[in-house]
């Protein structure tokens, strides 16, 4: 029976979420990475994507800096430097490289794409919106790479872990 | 190694993605619900959420008219119904009668929540923004209902099936 419960109840009840790395450069040029899960799609022509970042974060700096993002999906593998990402700040320190994440340069975009990743998503903020306690940044993808060989990749549970799975994995369950 | 590869392609190979249903009631009131899979948390204090909804679809007249919704995660033993209201329109028919989800009043908006989910979360659309091809509704989630007894709930994959998960079961998974 449904009753009334908190919202941190409700969103870990509501678990998992696709867990992702939004890479952006900052005012040296030297990439970071913020783990995310609130993020998606919002338009599918022309293909849009929006992330949501709290305004303390390093990254909400370097995102109103350069304007661009790489939405990446980190692989399974990838999963102690994901979680780095999402854990500490990258002001004064090189976060991707204690991550142990290697970058290869994007094709359009300045931030650099995850090399190992499952998708990586090449973002240009066209508009924001300040929501609550965090800024909505609203981006057209301008590149598109994945691995179809890397399909495992990262979901958060309740924000507190993180877990793989991958589409054909979940097939397995499918009902329809 | 990553390569390029089409939107189509990356969205399915970073699904899967939590699968929802936004329900609204139109101007007899007649309760509708739509599938969807755009949306995200945007802010934790005070609570907020954001869901895309194209400007065709019956949904979205139900939005513009009524500025409510409820925001609904099926239970895995509803998938056949919660699947039932994202492939039909509600125009003209009673999506969630046909789709056999029963419906119990809310504590604060007009539309219903749905009886026997995971979680229902009660929002009240604050802002909106046209990102592409989709509408982006943000709201204030006004009241919040949960079933810690039915976690497993569903997951869309490539927008053409679904599965369910719960984040007990993933945690099975978990690496850290």
């Amino acid at each position: 029976m449904l009753k009334e419960i908190f919202w941190g109840e409700a969103i870990k009840l509501a678990s998992p979420y696709p867990y992702v790395l939004a890479v952006t450069v900052d005012r040296e040029g030297k990439p970071n990475a913020i783990g995310l899960g609130w993020w998606t799609y919002v338009s599918w022509e022309p293909p849009m994507i929006a992330i949501a970042v709290g305004p303390k974060r390093y990254s909400y700096e370097c995102l109103e800096h350069c304007g661009e993002f790489v939405l990446a999906y980190p692989a399974e593998d990838q999963w102690k430097g994901a979680w780095h990402c999402g854990t500490v700040s990258g002001r004064g320190r090189n976060k991707l490289a204690e991550a142990g994440l290697k970058t290869v340069p994007a094709k359009v975009v300045k931030p650099p794409l995850i090399e190992g990743a499952t998708v990586c998503y090449e973002c240009r903020v066209v508009e924001r919106m300040r929501t609550g306690d965090h800024e909505l940044f609203i981006a057209d993808v301008v590149a598109i790479h994945g691995d179809p060989g890397k399909p495992k990749h990262l979901y958060s549970i309740g924000y507190e872990k993180l877990a793989a799975l991958s589409h054909d994995e979940l097939r397995t369950l499918a009902r329809r």
